[in-house]
């Protein structure tokens, strides 16, 4: 792949409009465009990032058992009507009339609507739990959208919605959703704390947020730093195990500043582990047992009476992760950004000097391409016209986290090679290659 | 995998809302739920047929050197304003007020938005051509929406578009897509013929319609029925050869009613080539030159002159494909169903006979999904408590190409086997994954 043929229209100084440092990185590198307040569109490079994150976070909702489906973007007034929450909503939702001037709406979340699918498909018990999700873009309409795709319009986000027939149940339902939210931060290399939250517009009685650490962050959060040391490795697929997980987090201190209370963290956290800074929400859960099912009439036979199913709801925002992983590994006073290698753009850049009336270092370039090729490393060459220490700097910024450079002191068969952050190292192209695989098996 | 499982809410009868076979298959077989007129909620078998549809066009894309991108569903009215368009489009435009009472809009497609991004962001004749696409949610708010998916207000497309400097080269992004096109529909097992057609509201001067024959069709077509023996099998991504294949095609009459002509039709075509039937639209190319870059001042810098860039805009209805592979291979009458094997929800149904107190044919069925997932054969149990002739029904219904019965008939290692509409045969299980593998080597 040449870059010179590449749809990545970078800009050279950061924009006046970007304050904080994902926005900025994101617009200087050619990923997203605006197109209007608050509402983007996604070139190639933003557009692959964003892919990579979407597969993984459907990965580990299959894998809990959770069953993929598509609800459409705009809904009916009529079902928020019936779960009360038309009204309550606010001008945040984007309401609009069509042709017939039915009050119909841009979807801000979607409890109401596969409550709707629910109660029409679902009629047993035997029938349940039933682990529901779906990824589709979102609106709200905010007063004041800002920070890039941080705080904006139209966003996308997978929502996922459990129905149990039990509290207990549902708390397993609940658990395997922590599970799997804690296995695809980890898979991003965020590390993300679960934080008992306030269950907000959604309502309901048992709630985390899952907050990354980042000085830009909108969160104020208190925790105990040995939160940090706490992980699911070990944790299996059942009752008992995920119950241990849940036990083994919330022994440690950990909210947001909603659910602050000065004297509790004095007196459960010790002068050492206390932890005060700030954050950004990348996924929230929330158990509301009967809160929607109950108003809408959805639930199931058992053993000859009605029950209201149990439900819970699970967000993880797809795009916003984009910015996350940014104001997370971002290296702004140095310009280096350094992309997860499971959500890179590229796995790998290729870096040739090209002298004029000298092909021969995109010659080599295009050897060492068609090399990673055939082992599945997905590489990019530079093919630009430019000076070596521009398109470095350039890539430094795209933020692909191996670098092959190709000018004057590669010698023989050994080739200049960098991972971002690290020392540079002169190697044959077979350790180079290994190297990547490497990282690329371990995430 | 187990039916049981899974949410696929299987209907008993035909419902009386669903007039075109396939919208009663769709409802039927839990692939879609209608959440308000014209608008649809994709259930996980339908979910599964689309998205790997998408795929088959995003493969088809990037062969011929598209990139993807992905622009909002929601736009801003005043570029609508710059190309003109948004008094013409009429009430099939969504238009929506925000809270800061701007006017906004759901895209129904994407000329404006495209030439924004383009605009503001390439600048030389260098750069191009650019071939840029997205897959991505529309709405038309048409006036009656019916038939299912094949005419509703939210719907899936797949739009790309070619920028160019001069017409020339135009011609050669157009014939990149008119191949891509043969390719994606010749997958999908689908016989689309290009159809010289009118370019609509969309405008510009040389258009292609794919159509496939379906008596439930909506347009009319006119054509020589020689136009099905040529294919693109030896086309390769060239001017020359790419030119070949437009004019073998060109070589036969094709048309829809738009275009008919009674006298050059009976001119042209010899009486026993002669077709005229219904068909259902897949696809549709245009080419408009620069009836947006010009008003929108979308220019690139050649020989010290400014150049309005050239372009074309390419669809594919991803969703209307769903229901238009239905309309092609099912068979009403005797109520089977046989999706092409690249996009069936699953590839093999292992149907055990279960009695009560005996697992003995439900084990069976567990060690053949096994041997057949190692095989990477997507396959599903049947576990439900049901006769064997209702399952059997069930499942020409769903539709998937192979199904392995387990019952009385089995003997020893010998499986009861049946590809959909053959005869059924006694086979042993390696033999069976033999076959299915081999046909989707073929696709």
């Amino acid at each position: 792949m040449l870059f010179s043929k590449l749809f990545i229209p970078i800009l050279k100084n950061n924009p006046s409009e970007a304050v904080i440092k994902s926005h900025q990185l994101m617009l200087r590198t050619g990923m997203i465009k605006q197109s209007s307040a608050g509402i983007y569109s996604w070139l190639p490079l933003g557009f692959k990032v964003m892919k990579k994150i979407e597969q993984i976070v459907r990965e580990e909702q299959d894998r809990i058992g959770a069953q993929e489906i598509l609800m459409p973007t705009i809904q009916s007034s009529e079902i928020w009507k019936e779960s009360g929450r038309y009204e309550d909503y606010g001008e945040e939702m984007l309401r609009i009339k069509d042709r017939q001037n039915r009050e119909m709406l841009y979807g801000p979340t979607n409890e109401e609507l596969i409550t709707d699918i629910f109660r029409t498909s679902v009629k047993s018990y035997k029938s349940l739990p039933q682990l529901l999700y779906h990824i589709q873009w979102k609106f709200r309409d905010e007063l004041r959208p800002r920070f890039g795709i941080m705080r904006c319009r139209e966003f996308y986000m997978k929502d996922a919605y459990s129905f149990d027939l039990s509290d207990e149940e549902a708390n397993f339902s609940y658990n395997k959703f922590f599970l799997s939210y804690l296995r695809t931060f980890q898979r991003l290399e965020l590390s993300a704390i679960p934080m008992a939250a306030d269950t907000g517009p959604i309502g309901g009685n048992l709630s985390h947020e899952f907050v990354i650490l980042a000085e830009t962050g909108e969160s104020k959060i208190y925790s105990d730093k040995r939160i940090f040391d706490v992980n699911s490795n070990k944790t299996k697929l059942e009752k008992n195990s995920l119950n241990e997980l849940r036990e083994q987090y919330e022994k440690f201190y950990a909210v947001t500043d909603e659910k602050f209370n000065k004297s509790e963290f004095e007196k459960n956290v010790p002068e050492q582990y206390r932890l005060h800074t700030k954050g950004i929400e990348v996924g929230h859960i929330f158990y509301f047992g009967d809160k929607y099912s109950k108003p809408m009439n959805a639930s199931v036979d058992f053993q000859g009476k009605k029950e209201f199913v149990k439900m819970g709801s699970y967000g993880v925002g797809v795009s916003r992760l984009v910015g996350a992983i940014i104001e997370a590994k971002y290296d702004e006073k140095n310009e280096i950004m350094n992309w997860p290698i499971s959500v890179s753009p590229y796995e790998c850049a290729i870096i040739p000097l090209i002298n004029k009336n000298d092909n021969s270092n995109l010659e080599k370039a295009h050897n060492i391409y068609k090399y990673l090729n055939e082992k599945e490393v997905d590489a990019i060459i530079d093919d630009a016209d430019e000076n070596f220490s521009s398109k470095i700097k350039k890539f430094n910024l795209i933020g692909i986290p191996f670098q092959i450079m190709i000018g004057k002191k590669s010698e023989g068969n050994l080739l200049e090679f960098n991972e971002i952050g690290k020392k540079t190292q002169n190697l044959p192209i077979e350790d180079i290659a290994k190297i990547i695989i490497n990282k690329k098996k371990i995430n």
